[in-house]
């Protein structure tokens, strides 16, 4: 039986004597990918995931399988500069030359940043302080193949004082249910909100958003909304209202996948 | 027999009675698009590429097969920004709404920007005043999956002050037929380069340049030319003497077509 971070919380004596012992090294990977091929993070059957591909990529490298314990789950599509994963390998593992060894097997769209060796205790999602996300809108009338899967395209012109105004009544402590998709189970829906940002280069506006979690969906969502007030749709002063409603059918739509961007996690 | 720009020369009067008749308009495309899955623009047997998907567009919503004239011939993997062609179309084409028809059956890495009346002697080709490329170098020890068939990946930090010196010997009206592919049956391989700029931001080397003509491979040799500058593996007053060699063996290599752009043509 093989310690394994997905179940870790049932085998913490375990883990720990393995560590003890110097059998056992945590290492944390930071990874780049483009999700346009993936159902998103989460291994499931039938479907390619890029946990699944990394897992494989581990396995061909060091001849063992090891589960790999994610950050977040990212929905099919989303795409991740810097999403980070553990898993638990010998100890003595070079640190140094594993990223190169993992992009040497893993396929062109997942790259591995670089793997450092994180305390026992640490974990991937529970031990971060925030998260920043990136939402890029291609705002232009022409169809642009160089944005295509890599960004949401809105033909019309977005105000973007309008979503800036509104994105302001985002920032702060709040119940976010409104802004969690349906059927989530999660029951503490408070999150805080550090910072919300709305920047304009050439056709493209970058949401870049930071918060201490984030409900499923939530920044989709808020990007939906957002455009609503972009659009003129909305008053930007709106957005608080419907943040106090704590009803889904009160916010905005769920913005596509392919513009989403797991940009950072700060620990 | 319909009109046919590939045949063009030789049927001038055709062509010019059909057109004074009010039967014919000529039609400048610009469009954009990403090289990677294509076998670059002219039409081949047993492979795709971006001419033969354009003209089944236009035969799609036209119901008539139409010759398309192009500016250059781009290689299989190059990209264009803004390249330019002609077909001839019944006089009274709804110039307006031609692009959006174009682009709701033409696949999302073929994008039609515009579309506009030439006079009957326009050569999308021959009568070009000058065209630009943009070569763009991903200069980083990582992998990106981001920047993957859109950069050049060059792992090694390359010394942009040495490339930039290298550039300048380009610049002027040389012959470059050190900087021709081998098997080019082009005669005369004097051009008059304007422009030649490299550039730096975060990781992406951009090296821009202008000229009232290339070569076959000519942007993609002197990219490899200028890398060996940016190597310090040659001193950059050796790009002086390897315009004066004239010979393609004293040249740098031929750099990937990844990174390769035509970003305009100028009339």
């Amino acid at each position: 039986m093989s310690p394994s971070n997905s179940s870790e919380a049932s085998k913490p004596l375990i883990f720990s004597i393995l560590c003890k012992a110097g059998a056992i090294m945590k290492i944390l990977l930071t990874i780049s990918y483009l999700g346009g091929r993936y159902h998103g993070w989460q291994v499931q059957k039938n479907a390619v995931t890029v946990q699944e591909t990394v897992q494989n990529a581990i396995e061909k490298i060091t001849g063992k399988r090891r589960d790999l314990t994610g950050c977040s789950r990212t929905d099919a599509g989303v795409h991740a500069v810097g999403y980070c994963c553990c898993f638990s390998a010998e100890d003595g593992t070079d640190l140094f030359s594993l990223p190169k060894s993992l992009n040497a097997v893993l396929p062109s769209d997942i790259s591995v940043l670089s793997a450092r060796e994180v305390p026992e205790d640490f974990h991937p999602r529970y031990s971060a302080k925030e998260k920043e996300y990136i939402y890029r809108i291609y705002n232009s009338y022409q169809r642009n193949p160089f944005e295509e899967g890599r960004a949401m395209h809105y033909r019309h012109r977005l105000d973007i004082a309008g979503m800036s105004a509104a994105a302001e009544y985002f920032i702060g402590t709040h119940d976010f249910s409104a802004f969690c998709a349906s059927g989530s189970s999660v029951k503490d829906t408070v999150r805080t909100v550090s910072e919300l940002e709305i920047t304009k280069k050439n056709d493209i506006i970058s949401v870049r958003i930071k918060a201490d979690g984030f409900l499923y969906n939530m920044v989709r969502i808020i990007v939906g909304t957002l455009i609503q007030a972009g659009e003129k749709r909305i008053e930007p002063e709106r957005a608080a209202d419907i943040i106090k409603s704590r009803d889904r059918t009160m916010a905005g739509p769920t913005a596509p996948p392919e513009g989403l961007y797991l940009n950072r996690v700060i620990y």
